[in-house]
């Protein structure tokens, strides 16, 4: 077969310069153009000089009418808005797309309605025939749709990361319903690459500080996964903090359980739904618990405890923003989609320490 | 009046050496002795070379008979249970005691046994009688008894953030008592000068993890607190965090509001509630809620958000967790004990960044 | 005495921040105002939170004859260029002046040019009478001018490390003045609150590097005060660096040295040099070396040590760049311009970890 | 051909697990055991999690005889004196041998010597024999004898950043031999695995301090080299420096220029120098120089600068200490002894941010 010919749109933010890391390497993949809006026509590794002699192309400007070669598959590494814009375009010159943003998450466009009023954008979905069609790229629930998906919505950092967490007890209803508790910690990487006073080193060094409480925009995608799942609409409480670190998302998810199981049911549970999910590992309450598993690299880990005092679920999920919660998902999704090996590219220990 | 004389005790640990760097320079206060198990005879700068010029003492071994001073007051900086063997020596001579440890934390034995038990310490208290006449050091709640206390056990750095974030919510009757979580945050001074593998650089930068879910020993003052307040016996789940800081805690509190009462009337409740404690900082969501304010002082900053999707309250509480939980409380303690003003020697900013 | 009235021109940047961190529990200084262009009519706490309660002023405009109160001291805690500008207004009102920036390190205004074609602002001193008469602020070598300065230009942060670690060795002759390097090191919060691709936290942590070799404008100020001490025109090599951290600068100062003096000889030099100054340190070899003595602080640690394979003299010069390189160092000169105890509001130990 | 069969003694430290994960996924290597004095039958995952699924060897003890498969390589990434002691024993079984300690850096015993004495160990070398076949393993220096090297000591991580910088420019007669200074900055995983109270996260934080001045053992092999090179005798002036951060050394390398050559014309010495050195990047003054590049790969960058008024070449060295200083550089030297592609299993990107 040939290899996957990719374009990266938005090459210039983190998540385009973790999509070239992985592509440039990886086996079955070649970029044929890396597309900005800025920065047009200066090399791409004049931007990010560790990629030179990696990835020794230029940048695009968005008139995609000239770039010539078969483009089989586009990431938009874009910001809310981009993907919707563009999504015609490219499903007309016969190539599939991955979105990282949230044009394509929701099939549902009032959802996507109330999504776009948090993130501060409320119009219209410019190609709602597009997202109609579109698949959510959760790979561990839809495998076998993201394999025929044209359109998939890579999912939120936080909300994938909750959502792996939640899913195994709330699908084999182990835990009630109405009193799931999210808080996540993220590093600084997960609100991207434009300076912010807040995220100054000298301010964000020793700092911790919540945000957004009761108003961040992934709290809807988690809702509706784990309503489907539950088959019955639920609503949780998200708390989203940044922590002084730069990679790496921890999501501590807690739920009431409704019966009394032991330590080993549950984990059995988590273990059966995560059957042949090769990135999801999941850890008993004795086994080691730490970041160095996810760094860098495509896993996600989930500690699974009970708190037996409250009867309380707590699972401690934890990926790296950037691949499970970003780039590395989004090959794992082109890696399905063209029926590649689903670690291709994928498959390589993190570095330690 | 005379200054207030200061025997430390375990004088070697980050406890010790955040009292000395707060009373060198109180001006009520002079330190008479220093006193740890390790290091005697040498000159406490050559532990702590900041403090040369500071405080010049030499280290003294726990031979106390040899302090020939008149002693006012006697700082336990020190594990569990060395306060509660030397204490009675210590109120026969007429000094007063601040116990950094557990040890008078309780005067309920059986709570005391079963805080001994999680701590991996499982033994009879060797100074019951003391224990019965301790107060518990949280200023916020109990001054007039600090005023008389001869001894108070400094409450656990979890603890008291967590007490503190939710006091107001639950004495005032606004939240359910039986699905509130805690969700805490520490630096990595929280777990002392000891060296450990979990806190070696290469290990512990990028690094964040949950702990003792279920199990922290802090959990058993929180709940006592709480349920003497609510007038009820309650629970609560907590989860101990470690992040790449070194200094601070931030406690993010989750209860379910009983009515719908508006984010004024909760502010309002937490504001009256903390009339008349200078430590205290209450902000609402529109406000800042930075690190900055409480780094290497011993303010509490809570910070109050309901999630109306949720009917949840959520309080962020954020400490300095050797200031306000440790060094700086024990100061604040002594002040009140003495009859000094409460912020002496405590009343400076932070440094930023 | 009344209290020293001090105005803080530019307090919206770290310089001032800093000022008013000291100042506002300084016991005989009263900041009388707070100016800077932007953020007029805010209080000030706004900007900087962990300041409310110490500093509760609201910020000014330059409009400086708004200022009704008499004004002692003008802390131009400004870019480069602002002193300059204003300077003859406060003079004429009667105040004196310390300023943070290069605008008046240089009596000299031919040097002076040479420093603003360095920083990229060739242009003509607008107050060169003014300049004249200023005094370069390093305590350590200039105290009698100093309490006698209507104008004291603050050195620069770079400088004050070097030139604090060379003076000794260049007066006394002990080194040959052609082949001194200065490597120097500094923390991120060096090049000030704005934001920059260079400071966003997740470009810096795990990152060092060197930068404008050859070209930095500080080491100017070095060359002519260690020429004024040598008795003889010399350069330097000077290369700075960041490094991740926030506070402090390190310089490693390297100087062949004429006979083979012992390592007691050298001490006995620096020791002579530094008798009555209190905030220069001076370790030998084998006395720890170590950031927590001036983190926060005034200090400036000297390590003094000879590899004796080469004979080089290497002294290791350490500051907080934001106290001893900034606003700890203003507030030292102007106890001195006011005949205070040089210490004052500044003798007060770091917080360790 | 067969893959290279690897068996990693000390495989409990950093250069251990940095060896296994790359060779974990290396095309052509395999690794047939994992020996370490501790641990030993416990899975090497249960010490390194994120190498489960990677490499699930159980550790093995130091009796080799154990291992029964074909050896072509031992790495021995143990401290000093260890790989003198089983050279022999594997040599006999015709296996090579890459040793990362200061075992098998010198052919010259009296330099050895001199080595042990510095490092606190003075002792007679154990296998005098093989240290006098030892090739010294910088591959852009060494490579023909590599390629036949039955026995490589793979270089100090200070030693090799300084010897690539200042290569090309002693062998070019560029510089004066007598003046020379490293300034050399590390970050903590060069001190390796073990606990210390210098690297507990909170003491080294905000933490930056030189050591060993004029007394670290690998100047001994950068003077060497750098002699041969010169074919004169030199001694450089060296300093450590240890900064807070996980990876990376930054040797900022100093020497009076003999003429008066451009930028342009010593660039041209440097790319002459390295032709055909895959790993060695050189940028000129105007070029990017982050830590970025070199991060987590086993490249060296190199940033060559003049400063013109004192007549100094400045070059900026940088490198992942673990990686070309250490795990990385072990494997391009694995792969020219067996005649593998030199950046086999290597050519990788960092990661970033």
């Amino acid at each position: 077969m040939d290899r996957v010919n990719v374009v990266i749109v938005g090459a210039g933010g983190y998540g385009g310069c973790g999509s070239v890391e992985i592509l440039s390497v990886h086996p079955e993949a070649k970029i044929v153009a890396l597309v900005d809006q800025e920065n047009v026509g200066r090399p791409y590794s004049s931007l990010y000089p560790h990629l030179k002699g990696f990835c020794d192309l230029t940048i695009s400007p968005p008139e995609f009418e000239e770039i010539k070669e078969r483009v089989d598959v586009v990431f938009f590494s874009t910001p809310d808005g981009v993907g919707q814009s563009y999504a015609p375009y490219w499903l007309k010159r016969g190539a599939r797309i991955v979105d990282f943003s949230g044009d394509f998450r929701f099939r549902d466009l009032s959802l996507y309605g109330e999504y776009a009023r948090r993130i501060g954008r409320p119009q219209e979905h410019k190609s709602p025939d597009v997202a109609k069609i579109s698949v959510y790229g959760v790979p561990e629930l839809y495998k076998e749709e993201i394999k025929e998906a044209r359109v998939v919505g890579n999912p939120g950092c936080f909300a994938i990361s909750c959502i792996l967490g939640l899913a195994p007890a709330v699908k084999s209803g182990l835990v009630e319903l109405d009193h799931i508790v999210a808080d996540a910690k993220t590093g600084v990487s997960g609100a991207g690459k434009k300076v912010n006073p807040s995220f100054h080193y000298p301010h964000r060094y020793e700092t911790i500080n919540a945000y957004r409480i009761g108003g961040h925009q992934h709290v809807l995608e988690v809702e509706r996964e784990l309503s489907l799942l539950a088959q019955k609409e639920l609503k949780i409480t998200f708390t989203p903090h940044v922590v002084p670190m730069t990679r790496g998302i921890l999501s501590t998810l807690y739920a009431k359980l409704k019966e009394r199981p032991s330590i080993d049911e549950v984990l059995g549970v988590y273990s059966s739904f995560y059957e042949g999910s090769p990135f999801v590992r999941i850890a008993g309450p004795q086994e080691p618990q730490t970041s160095s598993v996810v760094r860098g690299t495509n896993y996600c880990l989930l500690w699974v405890n009970i708190d037996t005092r409250t009867n309380t679920l707590i699972v401690v999920s934890h990926i790296d923003n950037l691949m499970k919660g970003q780039a590395g998902n989004a090959v794992q999704n082109m890696n399905i989609m063209f029926g590649l090996e689903e670690t291709l590219g994928l498959f390589r220990p993190s570095q330690f320490p």
